[in-house]
């Protein structure tokens, strides 16, 4: 894992000083990613030092190389990344600053309760007085956070928060992190439904394979509003959208080749079925798991072997976090593999070009915050009860038509493209809804 | 009950043709609040016009009367509480801006994993590292919303919201709403104890007696955090303030004084327990429910009838809800009076004190949301798991001394009021820990 750590070093103000310091770091093979001067003392500076490092090296060692330097000091450390979870990364705020007696008396007693009666008499009135329809629950039992696996609910607060201040940044929804401890998928089932009145949404988040799949397909049934969740369906959607930019790219139709799924955990199982949906014909997947092979039968894929995956598939993903599970001799010549476990691959992609794949990737460029925060805006304003297939493929298309030339997916951070994104799928949730009426 | 509505006239731009209009909406009984030239015509102005009527009065026949006058005419109409609730009162923000992908990697993946991390090694590092230790879940089921009664959760959403606002603008806490279509007290204790993990402290509102008793109770037991119901002791907290306003006023010593209550709700109830806690060695109160009588009994308090508590009672309160409940022969010399049920008291206040009482006043002092910001605010900076009496008491305690001179109570949009509550709060509640340990 990728360490950010801030140093405080205090050197004399001469020439030389400095570059001995960032000499050490570099001989310990950690890097600089910044470099300011905090302030200037009589005769020394003090610097702040920002260092990026993998956790497998000796910090302290170098630490002490550092402090061992002619009147070098290490005098403190900040940690930005800490810093900037201090006290949480979201809040709520008041639509309105309440700042006299008027709109004190028009927010809450008296004028609040006509609002209320209105809504009493017209349901819907709710989406239209209150921030109901701009609220997502991101809802976790802490059993599969990030790769850090089951750390609990507490532990896993911060992804949620984080994915919460995605949400209101890029998109301007309010996200609310809802932790549960309980594993039971039923229990879990049960108290989404009982709380599900208060959102407009629910996004499942880092729920481990394969309850994750009972407790999504049950909240869709139950819950006459779009749940959903996003370790399965999100990486699909920017999966898909990653393929058809490299199959453009090769000038391949995605659709009429073969498509091979190395790892069919809750990220596999929703690309394999995002592939199917999207109309790709043929869809083979391995698992050591007998149920995940049998859910991939269902869904109309064909479960075999990891050898007869990589000898039959065109185009490969592999999600299993499995450093180097994919030997070199089984890559064959023109594939398009997708080695997506970080922080290492199930292949390098140097390495599958070399052994003669026609494209390859790793997980860098699938980042799921490309499709989540543009689905669930434009699934809310349209206020329709589902997320479809086809507005998940509206995710992927746009996201591919606007990724620059020779990249796969945009930039995460454009909020422009969120809001087209979403435009893309209000649009698609009409014409169904239409369609349907 | 009032409405505030906002009327668009167009009246000629010639001397007294809007005093005819003012003359038509006076002689109804309407109240004008606001008078604004919105825009000049080639002849006529535009103006809109704030009324404040109650809803008994025919607007019909008053906006007819209008459109009568020469050249006058109503336009078009406005509604500045629905426009003050469009889109809802409060939104999730992030607390710094992502604008680069630094800031995102450190929010995000693959930074938040430390933190996660960090919090999986030192649980209580969670209140350090995310927004949870400023987190209130407002949770209903909307049984007994404000005067409306049991007009269910999503109808009551707008007061939760407001609830929610004053929070983020008194005291900088982030309020959740949470709805729960239930009305079984077991199943939405079993509900919100599954979901207390998110959230600092669970905040309980407009849920019916004697239901909320139960859940209050149970709550408190199951859940390690801070658990209040509003209805109970929010009232009960601002109520004991001015009591102790008003006493002090007549040079009285609340203590050793017998007090009544007259209705034994949520309200009532809280309010017998506190004074009794407050230490009023003699509480009398009055409820044509038995269950109630039985419980003030458990609690220390003597069930009399009506008759007999304004027989007793030197300091009455009277929560029923029951317009001219009092009658003024029951008032005895001498007697404070506090007849609190909204719009119409149990007796005015103007006919208690022809009658004898020595104070009189109506629910209008009686802002519940003077109590609670500060309450939460310094509970959870104390990071204490229980609300206890003694920290409830220097909330009145707080409010009272900071009364100005004649007033029973602070202003409620005064910050740096809500914030010396908080004060006394946090002070109170370590003193206690210190205690205890």
């Amino acid at each position: 894992m990728h360490i950010v750590e801030i140093l405080l070093v205090e050197a004399p103000h001469k020439p030389g000083y400095m570059a001995k310091v960032l000499g050490v770091i570099g001989a310990f093979g950690a890097t600089v990613e910044g470099l300011n001067a905090v302030s200037r003392l009589d005769k020394e500076t003090v610097w702040e030092v920002t260092l990026e490092y993998d956790d497998s090296l000796n910090i302290q060692q170098l630490f002490d190389e550092i402090n061992q330097l002619p009147d070098t000091s290490i005098t403190g450390k900040s940690d930005r990344v800490f810093n900037r979870h201090k006290q949480g990364k979201i809040k709520t705020v008041s639509a309105i600053s309440i700042d006299s007696l008027e709109i004190l008396r028009d927010l809450y007693t008296p004028g609040v309760a006509r609002v209320c009666e209105a809504i009493q008499q017209s349901p819907n009135k709710i989406k239209e007085y209150t921030n109901i329809q701009n609220t997502v629950a991101i809802v976790t039992n802490g059993t599969a956070i990030l790769g850090l696996g089951d750390i609990g609910p507490e532990a896993g607060l911060p992804v949620m928060e984080g994915k919460a201040a995605i949400l209101a940044e890029m998109v301007e929804l309010s996200g609310v992190p809802i932790l549960l401890k309980e594993k039971d998928p039923l229990k879990i089932i049960e108290v989404v439904e009982a709380i599900s009145s208060s959102f407009g949404a629910v996004l499942l988040e880092d729920i481990k394979a394969p309850e994750c799949f009972t407790i999504e397909d049950e909240l869709i049934e139950r819950v006459n509003k779009p749940v959903f969740h996003d370790d399965q369906h999100g990486t699909a959607m920017v999966v898909l959208a990653a393929l058809l930019s490299a199959t453009k790219q090769a000038n391949i139709d995605l659709k009429g080749r073969v498509f091979g799924q190395i790892g069919l955990g809750a990220a596999g199982m929703g690309i394999c079925s995002l592939l199917l949906e999207y109309g790709v014909k043929e869809v083979v997947g391995c698992d050591l798991d007998q149920d995940a092979q049998k859910k991939l039968r269902g869904m109309g894929g064909q479960p075999m072997s990891l050898e007869e995956v990589m000898m039959t598939a065109d185009v490969v993903v592999a999600t299993t976090g499995v450093k180097g599970l994919i030997k070199p001799e089984m890559v064959r010549k023109g594939q398009i593999i997708m080695a997506l476990s970080n922080p290492d691959p199930e292949i390098e992609p140097s390495l599958a070009i070399e052994h003669g794949a026609s494209f390859a990737t790793c997980g860098k460029v699938v980042n799921n915050m490309l499709a989540f925060p543009g689905l669930f805006k434009g699934t809310l304003a349209a206020d329709v009860p589902t997320i479809t297939h086809q507005m998940k493929i509206a995710v992927s298309e746009t996201l591919s038509a606007l990724a620059s030339n020779g990249d796969l997916v945009p930039e995460a951070l454009d909020k422009e493209m969120h809001a087209k994104v979403a435009d893309a799928v209000y649009r698609e949730a009409i014409k169904q809804r239409n369609e349907y009426l």
